[in-house]
């Protein structure tokens, strides 16, 4: 269509023969920048393919440093062995919660006890001895807000929607249903009910079950939540078929233990035209306690040392300042991320760029564009989709970020997220099987270089 | 830059206005049949989201059905219960070998016994008792080919090479490496080897050997060859170093049997306007026996079942015909697309697509555009993009198609190839890992539904 317009117009040539001249020299000169970056890339590629740390830290994370503190040490070790220039510890009160040693759920059906796999939701009081009740099921949060108060108090609220399979994306399916893991409880509260159980927030049919945090607002009313494994939610329908009066016996001794203190780590490679201009990337450090938490949020920590290493060997230095971020405590309440924004706004910070799903094979980046410069940063980003071709990378758009920068919005720093391949993300998410087994080393290594690749254009160019 | 030119040149409104009626109301068309297909493909990902048979096809090819035989009575009871209009077998002679019960690779190096993970490559010679030579390393082929013959004469060969890493697309680097294991043994031969030895063709690096045909072009000097393990392969490689002299003891009694009588399965939907035009969705039935084939290509089996399956569900009847052909033999000389090549001279085939690269995440799909019709297919495709874009499918290019479909070449038809994900493909490929659980549920389903709508489209609206 376009081509036939084109044909009727007859653009006179001399009107724009100045034009062509300034074009062909303008290109000559994008031309040779766009060799240059594309070497650059190829480079960071070829170097993440055969000299890449990431897969090695990571088994060091998930296999060496379970628990918060011990990955403070470790990964400012990796930082530091990457090459930073510095490596510091910022300070940070975060909240504790731990899962206790008791985590049943189970009902009595015809003389026979079955039991459900089950696990406590982060955050959530614990039962003070067996919590019996009987059962209401809800579909999600939207139809637990339209129900009568008679139809709830005293029961167990079961949220029994799964994910919808039909999101190709599967974070828009995740995003569909997680309203009910994170407000459910207090909503359930609020009529009445003593206590939620959920299906996992999972697309995949397996016995794990997915813990991720709830929210009180009124610790007060707090009531217990816990996930059901999508085989066990299954169970838990067909027998309320049959038995719909059944109780639930609901035991946890989960308990908050209020604020402890922990950091967030930092590892720097300084610009050498710009050293006070930052660009940040980062992954968060905590994960939840029944996995080794490799793709949630292992991956995206040693995608962000990586970035250091990459630079640092292949002695790379853009024009700004590059800031590994490693956040305490994304999932339970991010107060790593509103440290760090905090601390950011004494400094002039242009990127920050969040790896939050995942280790798997890299499918682009989104960036937050209801600003002016975030609108501006994604014409500069598209306009570098030929870089990143050869590559695979296709998704150069406008999106979400990350929890994480996403508490630096409103400071004028252009947020963005990595996007990798989201199949396979939730099958492990917040479970046991999130271990540095399911994560591949090519995929994670490809991350490392696509994250490496848009840190050093952003570093290196600015967003002009 | 595209920009600045518009607006140098000033389009007179009047020049273009009738252009632009014409083209509204081109665009009005354009809408109500783009949208058509939009809600078409948009139905066809739902049903294979949410009611596909391709997991359960595939788990019941890989668990009951590991002979070829067996396959074809399954596959072709899968292709009647999905629905086919008609479903038959085309007879094909196939050639047959056997692994037999020995496969082993030792050395003796300081009085101790190294054994190394090595299978026999398929179609290979066994060894008539134990085979005991020294080894010479060789890179890959071409490196052979320039040695001496003394250096050669009476020894194992040993390609060592193993797939390079810095490839993005993984068939890139087997592509680079495939050469040692098709043509490795007979160029051996030549120059007097006994027996060849190769780094399995893989870039996991883990301690399963893969196997894959191997090609002589003279039996009478046919020499056996075996595929090491990754890990295999640089333990001898280390062994090597210190004891250059060291001999290897090979033993197999692997055997080929000569032709024997096997069918292409075939499963056919017709068209509601030109029945007699053909759109061929087509994997293969063979696999290697070491594994259960379930990427290769148990996949692209059900993937072609699956295509005939939706439609039936959906009631969906494109003007032309569609076949989903289940190739057997691709693996050892593809004498079934040979035979279905053959038959296809008497008619009409305006397409044939491939699935033979593993049930993973869809990126595309590639078209051979060596041809004046493939070059018209390819752009028409193109025109497709915004179907497939919120399908995540990004690749609608120019490349190879496939094995089977290739046998079609010259023959008028578009032929084409589907593009998954392609990291996790040669972790598999060829090895005992190659097994149902390596599959994703819904990336197996994605590629369906992909499939399925590249079909739809060219089996509705031909390549004009």
């Amino acid at each position: 269509m376009s081509e036939n317009l084109n044909n009727n117009t007859k653009i006179p040539r001399v009107r724009v023969r100045n034009g062509v001249i300034l074009v062909f020299f303008l290109c000559i000169g994008w031309q040779a920048a766009a060799q240059e970056d594309s070497l650059r890339l190829r480079a960071l590629y070829d170097a993440a393919l055969t000299r890449g740390k990431a897969y090695l830290n990571l088994y060091a994370l998930c296999k060496e440093a379970p628990a918060a503190e011990k990955a403070v040490q470790l990964t400012a070790r990796q930082l530091k062995e990457a090459g930073a220039d510095s490596v510091w510890l910022q300070p940070v009160m975060v909240p504790k919660w731990t899962r206790g040693e008791v985590e049943k759920l189970s009902a009595e059906v015809d003389g026979k006890t079955l039991v459900f796999q089950a696990c406590a939701l982060g955050n959530s009081v614990g039962t003070k001895g067996v919590l019996k009740a009987k059962v209401v099921m809800v579909p999600n949060l939207d139809a637990l807000k339209t129900m009568p108060r008679a139809a709830v108090e005293g029961r167990i609220v079961f949220f029994y929607q799964a994910p919808d399979p039909k999101h190709v994306d599967t974070f828009h399916a995740y995003g569909g249903c997680a309203g009910s893991r994170l407000y459910g409880a207090d909503a359930a509260a609020e009529k009445g009910a003593v206590a939620v159980v959920l299906h996992s927030l999972t697309l995949a049919q397996h016995g794990h079950a997915h813990t991720g945090t709830l929210i009180y607002k009124q610790m007060a009313k707090a009531i217990p939540g816990m996930a059901l494994s999508p085989i066990a939610a299954k169970a838990l329908r067909t027998a309320l078929t049959s038995h719909p009066d059944l109780e639930l016996h609901m035991e946890m001794d989960c308990k908050n233990h209020g604020m402890v203190p922990s950091f967030n780590v930092i590892g720097e490679r300084y610009g050498r035209e710009k050293p006070d201009e930052w660009v940040v990337v980062g992954g968060h450090l905590d994960s939840w306690d029944n996995g080794e938490g490799a793709h949630d949020d292992g991956a995206g920590v040693v995608h962000a040392i990586e970035t250091i290493h990459l630079f640092h060997t292949l002695k790379l230095r853009p024009r700004r300042s590059v800031r590994a971020v490693l956040f305490m405590n994304e999932e339970n309440g991010a107060y790593g991320a509103h440290a760090y924004a905090e601390f950011a706004k004494r400094q002039k910070h242009i990127f920050a760029l969040e790896s939050d799903r995942g280790g798997f094979t890299p499918r682009g980046f989104t960036l937050e564009t209801d600003t002016p410069e975030g609108k501006k940063a994604l014409a500069k980003m598209q306009s570098w989709a030929p870089l990143f071709a050869p590559y695979l990378i296709h998704i150069l758009s406008s999106g979400g970020s990350g929890v994480d920068v996403g508490k630096m919005r409103g400071q004028g720093c252009v947020l963005g997220g990595f996007i990798p391949d989201s199949q396979r993300y939730f099958d492990h998410h917040h479970a046991p099987t999130d271990a540095f087994e399911s994560v591949h080393k090519r995929e994670l290594e490809l991350g490392s270089a696509a994250i490496a690749s848009l840190v050093w254009l952003v570093a290196e160019h600015g967003w002009d």
